[in-house]
Parts: structure tokens; C-alpha cells; sequence
């Protein structure tokens, strides 16, 4: 029955990732890695080693005041592998205007997780995710919103 | 305190609904399904009965790779009806693609389902829902969004 | 373990919450409101004291049958405080289509609330959210979205 309350911290840890990174919050997001985590986003395309190299990605593709992101995490299929571990999938869905190139960017798809207590506390130590799909719309584009890839999930399962 | 680790089940099955559904995972969708499931989708203007032909709509709808969906389903509330019995309401967003004629739909509402435990697990053995409204942009239309329906939960609630 | 429990039923509280905003049951959504409930809306813009003030302003902004809204509360960060009390953080994404203007708004944000237990009941004793962004689309604006703020919880936490 303590599983429950595990599964609940992971959700909870899971949300503050991605309030913290909406919200430009890098020490703050720092707490929800592990030292030694890994990353691969976009299926391994954006793939960094350890909580430093992480951040300083997220950071840069992110930090400046002019990018407004919204990271949303659905569907958690919590699974506990431990007493100390477990594992996650989530259908996420974002939307990213890079307000001075009027670009924006949106998507969905499904994020693949590990993660393990450390000194009583959920880490993530592992994130990574495959799309199903990505548009982006730019300033010359008009209103018209582009297909830029999908499918990964399609063969991944 | 059993009921909330049942609620959880609930949640996680009525997930894997939708990722398999957004995968094109059929045999997969099959396992969340009673045999004798009836689904009403759109306030009932799709009907099936049992899980053959629940699956050979959905297949039938989505299952050409051209097409990108994602259903997300938000906003739980499950309630357990019996030992072995629950409903969940459930207020969903749903977004498809289909590449090939450059159509795209998006739109909410509301599911309501009903879940039997069989051999002790957690199955669907009823899935609705009712639209809020939907919106529709095709090819000769432009950027902009034609809305269709809307409505329908204002009279059922 | 009463405290899982607790959280879940502080979930479907918000859940009906939304549920009876978007169906425009307003008698309905009365009940999850304590007689002395607080709101403070969009960073304080449109701030009610006690339930009716809160009730009239969400019934005369959204009771129209053709305003069509979607808000969709996620991530729920959900801490108790007491025994009969509980704060919790959600990032919610809302869109609202006027249908006689053809205008749609759409956005997200932070909530930020707090909850009372009343004769054993889980009530919104306080809510009110700062926004990450806003968009409109207007009838003369084509199909193209303009931005109207964004940027208070880069602030306030």
C-alpha cells in the first residue's frame, strides 16, 4: 500500500520538471535530476550526459525571457521496479513561440523515464522521448502550420 | 484504502487506451477491452457492440499511417460502483491529422465509461463520449477553423 | 496513508470544478466553493470575494451558450497543510471561442489554491492563477494568433 504514495511523488516530481521548466526555474529543476542523469529528447537526437550537461541545454534552448514553452505530462504509467526504483511513460504535448522570430513550435509524444530515491527522494535519472508528431508555423508562413516529422512511436513499441 | 490503488488501475488503463490508440496498437487495445464491450462515441453517432467490432472501427478510422492522432484524457473522476465495478468521467482533448488530404480535426468532451474487473483485472466495458465542440480545417480552407458541433454536454449533464 | 486519499479527492474537486465551469452548471459548481471563497484571477485582474461574487462573474463571463470553453487543469501539485486543509499548485491550458465575435482565446498558466475541509467535505477555499501566456484570434486578425502578455510566473516564484 505504500506503493500508492510512491506512484503520487513521481507524478509530483514528474510536474515540478516541467513547471520549472516553464517557468525558467534552472537551480530549482536541478533538485528533480539525479547527478549522474541522462537524457536522450527527440529520440536520442538531443542526448546529454549527466544533470550539469542537461541543464545547461535546457537552459540554453530555453532560458532567454523571449521563449515561451508550455510542457505538458499526461497519461503517467507508473510502474515501481525496487524498492529504491521505478519507471515511467507519459504522453506529453508542448508549444514553444519564439516570440522575436514569430516561430512557433508544437507537438506531442511519449516520454520514456527511470528513476530512483536517492537519500529518501525520486530522482529522475533517466528522460527521453520519441514524438508522434511536430508542427511549426513561422513568420512567413502566415498562419499555415508545417508537418515536420512523426512516426517514431509507431515503431518503437 | 484498497479503492485508491483501484482508482490508479483505472487511470493507467483507460492510458493505455489512448497510447495504444495513438500507437495503432490494436492487439494491445484489445487487453484494456471486456469481450462484450459496447462503445457510443460522439453521443452514440458511432455504436459498436463487443470488442471485434469496437476494434474494427478504430482500426478502420485511424489506422492508416497517414493519419497522426493524439487523444488525451484529463481530468479523472472515478467512482467504484461495486466489488468488482466503476465509473469514470473523463474530459478529453483529441487532435488528428490526415497528411494525405491535409485535413485536420481537434475538439473536447466528455466520456463517460463504465469498468468490470475480470480475472482481476480491470477492463472496459463501456466507453462514450459527448462532444463540447469540434473544429475543422481542411486544405481549401486556409488557416482558418470551421467549428461544426457544439453542445451536446450542456443538455446531458 | 489517509493522506493519498485526501489528495485524490482535492483532484476530483478541481476536476468537478472545471467539468461544471465548461458545462455551465453554475448550482453545481457552487458546491465546491466554501460560502467564503476567495478568487483572484489572472494575477488579481478580476478578484471576487465570497461564493455568489465568484458565481456571477463566472456565469456572466462564460454563461452564454455561445461562448464555448475548454479549461483543463494539469500537474497537480498537491500539499496538505493540516488536518482540514491543503494548498495546491496546477498548470492549467484553457481555450474559449466566441462564436457571435469569432474570437478565440487561448492560453496557460499557474494556479495556485487553497482548500478547506467543511463538514467533511474538501471545498475551494481560494483560487486564482497567474497566466504564462495568452493569445487571441479575432474575426478580422485572419487566422493569425496575436500575443497579449505573458511572463508574470517568471516573477512570482
Amino acid at each position: 500500500m505504500e506503493e500508492i504514495l510512491e506512484i503520487e511523488a513521481l507524478k509530483q516530481l514528474k510536474y515540478k520538471y516541467f513547471r520549472c521548466l516553464d517557468s525558467k526555474l534552472w537551480d530549482e529543476l536541478g533538485e528533480v535530476l539525479t547527478d549522474d542523469a541522462t537524457a536522450a529528447y527527440d529520440s536520442g537526437k538531443y542526448s546529454y550526459d549527466g544533470k550539469p550537461a542537461i541543464l545547461e541545454f535546457l537552459s540554453g534552448s530555453l532560458g532567454d525571457r523571449e521563449v515561451i514553452s508550455m510542457h505538458m505530462g499526461h497519461h503517467p504509467e507508473i510502474t515501481l521496479t525496487g524498492a529504491d526504483t521505478a519507471e515511467g511513460v507519459w504522453y506529453f504535448e508542448d508549444y514553444v513561440i519564439f516570440t522575436k522570430a514569430d516561430l512557433r513550435l508544437r507537438g506531442a509524444g511519449f516520454y520514456r523515464d527511470r528513476y530512483r530515491k536517492v537519500d529518501g527522494r525520486w530522482k529522475i535519472e533517466h528522460t527521453g522521448y520519441a514524438r508522434t508528431y511536430e508542427e511549426m508555423q513561422t513568420a512567413d508562413s502566415g498562419a499555415k502550420w508545417s508537418l515536420t516529422h512523426y512516426g517514431d512511436h509507431l515503431d518503437s513499441d
